[in-house]
């Protein structure tokens, strides 16, 4: 996330109660999470495991709960025992929720010849551009962008919350949410069927690109970035952070794990399971998905085990 | 269902047109399937495969389609040809179906500082607590009661009809609906994503407990009973009448089928499906799900069986 | 798609600008894919391996793009550049995309004691029978028929368009949306889940058969025909174009491919692909779909290789 405009290392601490150590005047552009943040951004830390990289990466302010770390040059640390809490509060001020008045804020921008379709809610600062079609009892939430030429079929939900969660299990309620303050971008020419979920990232974007489109019931995870000319075929589930490059097809009900990626071209047959990366320009299947050839002999290996048993034991009579 | 009032036995006998066995004055209290009856709770049965074990379940009125069986003491029999229609009867009595009038039943209670965004349907007798969260076009049906600091988002329909039938092969229509009468109970601190189905209790409950969060298109059958601190990734489904106990995973796509219990802190690995229960503490994955470390040697067991071929043939051919 | 009144082939042909070859007075009654044409019928074909199947086809005019082949006696060739575009034209005259200007188009006819309830969104020209019950936001698209005593519950979309696209790589955008001109039709005594999608044919039906009962979160892709008191359990998926006969059940998250046949009161076990046809009256499991008890028997086969392993390897050494 952006801040509307750069605020001081000095105004941060005081926002989160926090103890400065470096330059007070240091301007922060924005928030974002260790493997989004540019030069510029606050990043946030709280387990020893990710110091190193959130102090080495391109973040200009670091909120951290150890006193002890060595403070990069040219960066701002700000202590506090809760860096989490803070990151919530930074989000809670630039992004508060407020509830929505009317099914379609007025902040909305809509281009032209665009078809709003009844039943549609579209949230506070969404912009969505020439010649779309949305469809009814579709919901598109809050900082959306939507490009020209885009159609969204019903009961479809664009940018609901990532499912990201600070897990405490100390406490009675093990799961606290990362809020989102990110957003859901759809470059032109998309098309999404009906039913499906698109979360919006946690700080920075979910991406879907051009001419890409998707069947009914499909679920991408936030911070998933899609390139263009996709296929994804009904119910099929992306989770989060991952990336599906450019000319994937993806057919039906095909499962994708979280921080991988699925090269150019690559196509994965019906209800595969992806845990891992693949490379472009194959084609794949099973759980977990290997070269469609490969596992296609593997099946026919399996069918012959029986023989197999058969031969060792005749054998052993003889 | 409990009914607003215990009513008598000879009332009962007369809403249904049944013939009355034991005492016209003992009470019922409410209707309940079988594996959910209580004392006071009427039953039903129809099929002599179940006779014994309503005529010695906590019920207290059974309904029976055979007048020859011997009666429970201190119980009542309630003799009718068609004790599934006679359900229905009840159910219908106590439950009407009656057609919304608006998005919002003047009968629900919303609580201090709930939030119900534009769009959102909210039935009779519904009950939220505080520091909701409801986003847009989301459904609530009839008697679901919510309770505090919970978020639901947009496109989620909570308390849809249990998928549950009467299968009578020799007429035209095979399957016959047993209506739903019981409602959905949702605890603390519950997040659910965007786009799930909740079914309602057949006659009683579906439970999710506090601080458990699922993520975007999941389902969850009717009766089912969800612990504490669960986390459900997009896209599980649950069947009907299973019991998920405490701080149990189940990552993307997974399956569960009915009547069964995942033990306590249980993990299933994405896309597995669970035929029959599983014991607490241990991580699992495969169709049929087993644990992970012995399933994993397996997929590499089935890798070696071109070793194993051309071992046992090149043995033949020495 | 039928035209509302036939038209002339000398009609047509100055619609879509293409050159006629053949008896300008022919009158077509509508237009279809060509494996749903009918006498009467106008067809379109842009790619040789379909020329054939075309031609000798029911359709009574054929849109082409190849000047040299041999019109078929009694039939109308119309020649054009992109056969495509002018499918979408003739699509696009006769059933032109117009903005919904209310949630209940006024052109919908809606039968005795049904009844629609809130933040329900229904087309023009879709026709429900009598005794229906209509769940809060679900949304019923255009040309969409539903019987008697059907039920749909909360968030199902009817009559999505179909995920279907004429692929053209050497362009930036490489899918251009076959546009849907068919419809949803719905026979008596369905039951429909929650957040289910039922796609309309491309130029036909998709229709769902007398008494069929569908769980929640269920896709049917675009002209796929179910038979009559089908169970589909949730979170199933079925492509488009296939033939599911009467009295199919399919239990959970079962995916089925496009064009095939599901035979007579087949059963296919949770979770199973189904790739290609099945023959009725058997059960099935498994990736690809084979009959349970084979299935079953390799489950078990696999559990043996360590044994077989260890056998063959002491062999060796003795």
């Amino acid at each position: 996330m952006e801040f509307p405009q750069p605020v001081s290392a000095k105004w941060i601490a005081e926002l989160i109660n926090a103890e400065l150590n470096g330059d007070a005047d240091l301007k922060a552009s924005g928030i974002n999470e260790l493997h989004k943040v540019k030069t510029g951004d606050i990043v946030f830390v709280d387990h020893p495991k990710y110091y190193d990289n959130c102090l080495s990466s391109l973040a200009s302010h670091i909120i951290i709960n150890d006193k002890t770390v060595k403070k990069p040059e040219g960066k701002v640390l700000l202590y506090t025992a809760e860096p989490f809490e803070a990151y919530l509060k930074i989000v809670q001020h630039f992004r508060p929720f407020t509830a929505a008045a009317a099914m379609i804020d007025p902040s909305a921008v809509i281009g032209v010849n665009t078809i709003i379709s009844p039943g549609v809610f579209i949230g506070k600062n969404v912009i969505i551009g020439d010649d779309c079609l949305i469809y009814p009892n579709t919901t598109i939430s809050d900082y959306t962008q939507i490009g020209n030429r885009v159609v969204i079929q019903s009961g479809t939900v664009i940018g609901s919350d990532a499912f990201y969660y600070n897990t405490r299990k100390t406490e009675p309620t093990w799961y606290r949410k990362m809020q989102s303050c990110g957003q859901v971008i759809i470059e032109d020419d998309v098309e999404i069927g009906a039913n499906c979920t698109i979360d919006r990232g946690v700080t920075d974007a979910t991406r879907i690109g051009q001419g890409t489109k998707i069947d009914n019931l499909v679920h991408i995870g936030h911070d998933t970035e899609v390139g263009r000319n996709c296929l994804f075929a009904a119910q099929v589930g992306i989770a989060g952070a991952t990336k599906i490059e450019d000319g994937v097809t993806l057919w039906g009900q095909v499962g994708v794990s979280k921080t991988l990626t699925i090269g150019q071209n690559a196509t994965v047959l019906a209800q595969s399971g992806v845990p891992s990366s693949l490379k472009g320009g194959k084609t794949y299947f099973g759980y977990p998905a290997e070269e469609a050839g490969y596992k296609r002999r593997e099946l026919v290996w399996v069918k012959r085990i029986p023989e197999l048993w058969k031969k060792v034991f005749q054998e052993e009579n003889k």
